[in-house]
């Protein structure tokens, strides 16, 4: 049995502590030795077949990805994934949150090519059977936009917000594709070469510019999420991948890499995706999305419906590698307990924390404070703000609050 | 950068080996710093919109489960996933293989109960809600059907096989649910129960017997597969989860344990899933899926292009625990070389092996041979039918081996 398990109160430790699961709505005493009820209809009759390409039951349909914040022109999208219905560390592919500028472009992988020019000894242009036959790497991590949880100014906040309008876009996969690096070296980068320009073959030809150091670091030129091709909405058939970094800078439905020796400016690192200052003066090139976490049980839509155990739970995350310690409160602050960690625990990868709790149905306001093996901690709201100042808008990491009424409700707090 | 990437040849090192990627089909110098192609017309116009809930991109329609050896009866279904069109290591949860007996049940979760009598102190029935309250696990595994790779009847054996027909009967997700033990607790187990039988809700009520120590070892009643709520296929709402053990004994759609101090002898126990031995007699309770590999890259229908590099990737697992080692073969055993697995390793998971591979487009027999960490490995197909018998049908495990012919063309070699 994993080690996980040993942390875990037994039986006769839950009674002794107080912890004992709930009698009355958890078990109901049987009198026979078999059931006694009439079998359900799915056991009298023949089930259905299993179709080539599978969906979730008809039952989960509420379990949906939401579109965020409409904007005025529809194909500019940011969808959020329902992190409060899910567990685990893997989001399955048809829930992972998209932000997209220009819609889902329907790309033919046959005419997809990518260039790779600039500074470069040899340009090159390589179409998607050239580009899988590299050597491949699969890795589990996160993606978050710097956009998410949008906390900075007061006035957007909305009272009845769940976790996947809080935290929403945030999502993990096994990610697989072939090292930048690799097909960099096959152009040949050139001698005082430090940006690269990454644009995706969408109708607004999205692009940033990104440090050489990274590109040449663990970049990905990702092909595959969760063992299958991206999904079109995920950036089918190419898009590169930067681990830890907002995820507008995984520059999807790639197709133009041009190397040079300064920033190339773009529409979407200058009009967006920048942090203004107190001073009035734009920080740009902010990429690490720093560690962060949530509580997904309990929060708003998932009440504990009585009294007694229940198990918190929640994910935590840092672009600068692996979580090494999220600590929860139930007092808003006041104490801490420390979480277990979901094994394994992976650099640049949504870690599901765990800890039990004995509610006494009383109110309670609980918190998760994460902290990364760099040694970082998510600040408080208040800390935070003052820091960073009022014309902040992305990467808002700071520790988040759910308030539990006394009838189980639960609400957010801010 | 990760471990893994220093293990990989780099441009030099590519050239100086003779490993060079061949440079015609790779790339196309370019006359001029900017594309000179027209924009495709995906650049040009404003793209989809986001589903709720996401599927592959339409040109990906191809990659599909199938339905394997068609019974006469439709609901009898044994569905393959294609493991030549996937890459990393977890399934999508679409194309998770299953196995049912009398059809898909379409099961109301909140109707759904599990009893949990016989030898206990308390028998006790436990809807949805009150599982999911108990502690919560996730874990990454494999699951495979016995009688994936039907390889022990010559005559079963059909020359166009893709991996997806040789070995797509197994699977891997992260799987979440609740301890067994944990759940048996509250229920208290009677001195000298040694046996549980686990039945299903389908039209069947398809069951097993298990030992009591995996009940109480690490055994999940699981819920959910890669973060989202079991597939129907899967076993929505509830499956047992057995890590290592041969598929149908993680009983899907689980709505009944039962404990007792034998086997329950249940048809699936006596009429199916049991081995006959060269003396006639069943061996019975064999659960274990042993190690085992496969190559699914050359495989049949995905094809080396051209001479020159390629990496030969597949997958690997033991439901003994851990893969210690991959060894290619591409003369057909005569020499073998390491493949690099990837990171993580996990415990009853599959994992991914890879191995650069410099083809001089002559013909090739491709042979992969897994060693668990326990130290068991791969036996040949003739050792393998040499111990088994003539009557054997489940836990094929041979080494494998695809033939690849001067053109390219890959071929199962038997």
């Amino acid at each position: 049995m994993p080690d996980e398990s040993a942390k875990w109160p037994r039986r006769g430790l839950l009674r002794g502590a107080g912890l004992a699961l709930a009698a009355a709505p958890l078990r109901k005493a049987l009198a026979a030795d078999e059931p006694a009820q009439a079998p359900p209809r799915w056991m009298t009759e023949q089930g259905d077949t299993v179709a080539d390409y599978g969906m979730p039951s008809p039952y989960e349909r509420a379990v949906i990805r939401r579109i965020r914040d409409k904007q005025k022109m529809p194909t500019v999208i940011s969808t959020m994934t329902p992190l409060q219905d899910l567990v685990g560390i893997i989001t399955p592919n048809g829930l992972h949150h998209a932000r997209c500028h220009a819609g889902v472009p329907a790309i033919d992988p046959d005419r997809h090519r990518l260039l790779v020019h600039g500074m470069v000894d040899r340009p090159m242009s390589f179409g998607m059977d050239d580009l899988t036959r590299f050597p491949s790497v699969s890795r589990l991590h996160f993606l978050e936009c710097s956009g998410n949880s949008k906390f900075f100014k007061a006035a957007l906040i909305k009272p009845n917000w769940t976790a996947q309008d809080t935290h929403g876009q945030v999502s993990c996969a096994e990610w697989t594709g072939v090292r930048l690096a690799d097909v960099l070296a096959e152009a040949g980068v050139q001698k005082g070469a430090t940006w690269m320009l990454a644009e995706g073959a969408d109708a607004c030809a999205m692009s940033r510019s990104i440090p050489i150091e990274k590109a040449l670091d663990d970049a990905i030129l990702a092909y595959a999420q969760n063992g299958e091709r991206l999904r079109p909405e995920n950036g089918y058939p190419l898009r590169l991948f930067l681990p830890g970094w907002e995820g507008n800078t995984s520059v999807k439905w790639l197709h133009r890499l041009k190397l040079g020796t300064q920033p190339f400016e773009t529409r979407d690192e200058t009009a967006k995706y920048t942090d203004l200052m107190p001073d009035g003066t734009a920080l740009q090139f902010n990429f690490v999305m720093e560690v962060k976490s949530v509580i997904t049980f309990p929060s708003p839509g998932k009440d504990p419906k009585q009294p007694g155990f229940h198990e918190i739970g929640g994910l935590a995350w840092s672009g600068r590698g692996r979580v090494a310690r999220v600590e929860v409160s139930t007092d808003g602050g006041a104490n801490w307990r420390e979480a277990t960690l979901q094994e394994p625990v992976l650099p640049q990868c949504l870690t599901r924390f765990r800890l039990p709790w004995d509610w006494d149905g009383g109110p309670a306001v609980l918190q998760s404070r994460a902290t990364d093996e760099t040694g970082d901690v998510q600040p408080t709201r208040e800390k935070l703000l003052a820091a960073r100042g009022p014309n902040f808008i992305y990467h808002y990491n700071a520790i988040h609050s759910w308030r539990v009424a006394p009838g189980g409700e639960v609400k957010l707090a801010v």
